[in-house]
């Protein structure tokens, strides 16, 4: 079998001082944190896509990767087993326990359906056996129902119910992939579950559709037996204008609404948290709160660009807080953080990929111990505590009992038994707390 | 009783040649569009706060405009009572049937709120005599539980359940005042109701206290027999990072969440939409299709500034989609046009309230002609159900009726039976479309 | 030769009243407006790219569209000839005076530089014929330095010499080739002039060498006896995270200061506008203002989406006030209006082309009708003249003269006898006198 | 004399592993890196205004700021000594070297400029006494010629000249104290010099007054001897709908055509700089790349709020980049880090202006560690240098030098000599360099 990562070695831990940059220097698969490994919290995953299919090119411009298990002159399926070789040769060697896929990632789509099922089962029998070689496990499975043409007007959401069909179609057969690959969950990303204008959309018909789409996939999962999670991953817009699976709380209002709130959870990306005008903090706190957090896709955007970047989390600032949250909740039940993320085209090395995920990773991982700090610590959620103590006794108790009306609540005002006091918010010292508990874990090491 | 607009008449209509800056071009009240008259359809109401409470100040600089009834060295009730003779001077000339206000734009705020409330009682009577003299109708009333130091942390959201109990209060009286007046609606704009930053903020209990507080407004309604409807207007930030209203999908969700569907519409503004990265159209069609529709704040946003400029509407191409989406779901109940509604720092002259309210009528009824002759050449409802056709029959309608499965629709795919040929959504031609029928409305008069 | 666009002839002028998806409402290109014919003053272009060389791809999937020119099994030179015919005739039925193509969309990449010249010398032979058939002209010509993978860091601005000199060998074939046919003016876009990390960059070294290539566009421009413009094209990142040209100021300024400003003119988009934070109409006025416009590409953006969607104009609101400023500047010299634009991928049929210019032709001469309207009235120049007419005369104009330092100026204040008094700026009353403008000109047809 | 700041004592460094809320965890004011203190690196100024000046007051809401010296009933000029003893008591325990201010921060002002400037006499003495006692100097003076009214249409660029005049004479007299108060720099920040609709607006007109005014700015500054450096303030919008200001690369153009580029320097806002669409890091690299920088204002925005937030800077990641930039090249000149930053409105306890300023402080002083770790080991320029190598010899040498022609490149590409090879910008190991590099800062402590 070809080396295609030739002059990398495996990827390990050398601690902060190393000057090799090919290895972690946070990321220690076992070291122990709040009575986890690293390895178990993070449940890092290796996406294909960007990863292993993407060329590097972009709307202005061609490929520029050296990916010869793309550019080459092979078959389609003699391709697809190349690019599987490079792919577990690249997973082993970064030493991280899941990977990712889409089925037409893996296999390519044949001139009929029944066709394409047919590569895909070759693939997966592939699959099967570097997973067994390797030890790699299966985070998630997916279905591309957004790149072909048939696709336009979205899948599910298509005013045609013959590509709404054929979705399922699809979807069908991945799921039964993933679950033969036993998966930990199965994620379905709403691409262009959209709309380009509204001159043309009913967006009641079409929620009506994606719920009803939904409850199939439901039952499905049950039929097969699948274990896993079914995530939706929230994305306000790109390639439509405008997608239904907006953010964590228009998804959160879906679910409950169609009824399918027990059987979902969102895997939340950090980039799609800020194209919707949101922090990532904020989207992990908001489905954490409300229990319907599933899993991560880690990748960053650009602050000052309006599109999907997709980059490798390199902020531990940001992730931390979102770690935080995390690990406030209980940690990941099936999930973990995806890297479904894209080198710039200008890193056209294969190289680039070790430095992408490695410092990703890193990351991740320097998070997780500035979160184990905050949490160890307790500042925070003792300043939380007392911030709402009132609520949880006498006056406040009793309003959320139902024990007082709103006249009632006017009458105490007006005898003048109530009049508040505003006290500060202290955002700026629990910044400041923030910031002291980063350094303190990074100094900490 | 002194004059404060002494330099204009009352406003009338004279048609499109007419060169007189104080009349209007297009609104004609009495004229019927579809069966009914211009000024039912619209249901126009001019704000207190901007057009009357607001001296033109800004974070950068203070006061600029010529309002007599705000610089004077008036007593605070006599200085109300000013006031509202020129709101109501300004309304009769401008020949709006309704008007809105916050309980402290048209009544000091006392050292108690039982002072409070006294002076809204009395500025509430004079009020129903103005009313009585004009025929000028409330549209709606509402609280202000956002300038105030003590609701710095929010009202209903607030940590302190004190705070939520002085909200209580001010809001059951205003609530009180509404009725007595006649409103056909009451608001509630949660201006503080979200949260400055997440480090001290936990959302589910907040939203939990909304909820509760929502519940205890409902009771509050019945027990009073008010009739009008009960709005909440969403607002993504500003002055919060975060409001918890963000947009009409997330409000839509939290009332169902917590029961409070049945009773709750909401009051869009077009430049709240923008802010939280929707379109105007999006957020009225999203609300019209599932049954929350409300009412409407008609002031527009500066596309290239990232706050809420609260400008006169002046886009028919904006506004006009959203009316069809009005018209479409059968026009207003007890909502209308509200211009909540702020002149620029510079237009400093009494007048330039006249400019500012023609302007942003005749841009509605310009608005509403364009609606019209969209829905009554009925070409875009005959293309959407052209495009949609294939869910009322056949697969699509078996497929809606749960009578196949996903593995169902795999076996059909895969045996060739289906697929699904993609058609043009026809976007520019749509786009066109819209285009010749604004033009249409316009030169037709 | 074969027809592409069997299901349409020839599009005319038909007035507002025509039914024909496939007739001018508005643009009647003899008629004379403010005294030039509308052909005179809109000189509009269709561009090659988006409209005959793109297939509809995204970054998210595969071409759509129905272009039997591009997705043949045909040899590249044949396929661009194909693809000529196809451009020709649909340039003749639409009627344009002009059309723009950048290299690589007439004439395919050889193996070699030499081999690529060759193939372009081929193509400018071919269109040399088409045009003299058809009497469209060329509005101007640009080369692709942004597509290859060699442009991956820049053209001019690549931290290898090597790649500049690729470029300017690509450049100055293609400006050679604008000249023999006639071009009346010559592009640069600089897609990847920019850059995608600071880490890796040299801002002021990379803009030394653009200004050195500029000037030697200029020299190799009069070595050719080339007439025509020389236009840069701002853009503020997309391709790149951020680039050098990034709106009309930074450019104007880049001129000055590389002593290239007597040479260039700007090219102006709408969209590239509005991702920068301003409005079209800033940019154009700015450009007139400052004696560096040339030319214009008409498309707007999607004022919810951050990235470049291409669209036909459509919006007369938005056009007009950037028409005005043209006209007031004495309208184009060599440029014109070019439609650098986009179908929405949903556009799949033959016939959208044709929908998405006819609606955006129309836009740009209704557009021209409402701004001569506002220029032969005269009403915002006379206020404009009126409101700076304290700097034509007394202390302005002492002032400007340098007859007053900064201490005379203080000295007077301080005596008293200067006290300025605010004046409204009228925006209410300006913004009304633009919409009664707009409605009288769509009125009067 | 009264103690504001009773809870708190001088603020000292203590180390990393303080738990004292109001010490300095990493600012040692007298520790050297890089061969200068960490005073002489960072030269740190708290502002007037929004520290001692402002109440805590936004557009929807009062004051909540416990401030006696605002609240107080006190006469305006008692007022601003009592305010100016809390502002030394406070500069004196955050143990800071610099303080910035506007006329009207320390000031009241009259009936009369001649009042106005009386007063700021007055309190230039009182500035001077306690500036002797506390050794507290001034980092730069400016004048509010944005707050009251009669700036509404802009200062200098405003289209009445009387305004002009009373902005000159306001600067004359502050240009005059600030140089009696030793302050090392005069800033002009922009705030109404731009504007609030183009309808009525001349921007090239106005420009040229802008021209006019600096230059009489740089006449007095020489009358005066103020050895001090002149510094504009860019920001793209807010107040104003666009400020002329826009960013550095405008601020440079405008500088350069009008002949101002020795004189003037910027004063770069971190806030700004994203308002205007560029990262911090980018503003500062143009700044210095250009010879255009100054000094900055430390302030950060919310990344989810399109206005100025004006926050403290607490991101190492985003500020050690930009203090990189200011040490490679040569570090502040009479420059520094100003505080122009603003608390919460709930921050409404005078011990969370310590809580701000220590954690900006310590933000900053982290950041010059991590930026001074980046220049010695010296990587990034190491590889920067190597990027560009080829343009200092050879092919890319003689271009620079004008030894080759646009066709003479083209011939040379042509005959095959020339093919260049793209390689990896190696963006994600650049990216992992400075993270690695900010955790061995931050634990070398």
């Amino acid at each position: 079998m070809a080396e295609f990562f030739s002059t990398v070695d495996a990827v390990r831990y050398e601690g902060p001082e190393s000057d090799n940059d090919y290895a972690y220097r946070v990321y220690d698969a076992d070291r122990v944190v709040l009575g986890k490994t690293m390895r178990e919290h993070l449940r890092i995953a290796v996406c294909y896509w960007h990863s292993f299919s993407w060329a590097g090119n972009d709307v202005f411009g061609a490929g520029t990767f050296d990916r010869p298990w793309i550019d080459g002159e092979l078959a389609p399926m003699d391709a697809a087993k190349v690019k599987m070789e490079a792919a577990f040769e690249f997973l082993t060697k970064l030493g991280v326990p899941y990977f990712c896929f889409h089925d037409v990632d893996i296999a390519p789509a044949g001139d009929t359906f029944a066709e394409s099922r047919r590569n895909l089962e070759v693939m997966v029998a592939q699959a099967e056996q570097h997973m067994a070689e390797t030890g790699v496990q299966l985070l998630w499975g997916t279905s591309n129902c957004f790149s072909h043409p048939r696709f336009a007007a979205g899948a599910a959401t298509n005013p045609d119910p013959e590509v709404f069909a054929y979705a399922a179609a699809q979807i069908s057969a991945a799921m039964e992939m993933t679950h033969r690959l036993g998966g930990a969950n199965y994620v379905l990303w709403g691409g262009r579950e959209g709309y380009e204008t509204l001159l043309n959309t009913r967006m009641r018909q079409e929620a009506d559709q994606l719920a009803r789409f939904l409850h199939l996939v439901v039952e499905r999962k049950h039929e097969l037996g699948f274990a896993g999670t079914l995530l939706i991953e929230p994305k306000p817009q790109e390639p439509t204008k405008h997608q239904y699976d907006y953010d964590c709380a228009t998804v959160h209002g879906f679910l409950d609404r169609y009824d399918l709130a027990e059987e979902f959870r969102v895997n939340i990306e950090c980039n799609h948290a800020t194209l919707a005008g949101h922090s990532f903090h904020h989207e992990v706190a908001y489905a954490v709160d409300n229990g319907i957090f599933g899993s991560v896709d880690a990748n960053r955007g650009d602050a000052q660009n309006g599109w999907d970047t997709d980059q490798f989390p390199n902020s531990v600032e940001e992730v931390s807080l979102a770690v935080y949250e995390i690990l406030r909740g209980g940690g990941f039940d099936t999930g973990g953080f995806n890297f479904d993320t894209k080198l710039r085209r200008q890193s056209m090395a294969r190289e680039d990929l070790f430095h992408g995920h490695i410092g990703g990773i890193d990351t991740l991982a320097q998070s997780l111990l500035v979160a184990a700090e905050l949490l160890e610590r307790g500042t925070l959620e003792s300043l939380r505590d007392a911030r709402y103590a009132g609520w949880s006794q006498g006056l406040g108790a009793q309003i959320l009992a139902g024990e007082h009306s709103l006249k009632d609540l006017e009458q105490q005002v007006a005898s003048g038994q109530l009049d508040p006091t505003p006290v500060s918010g202290e955002q700026e010292r629990l910044e400041n707390l923030v910031n002291r508990a980063l350094w303190r874990a990074i100094a900490a090491g």
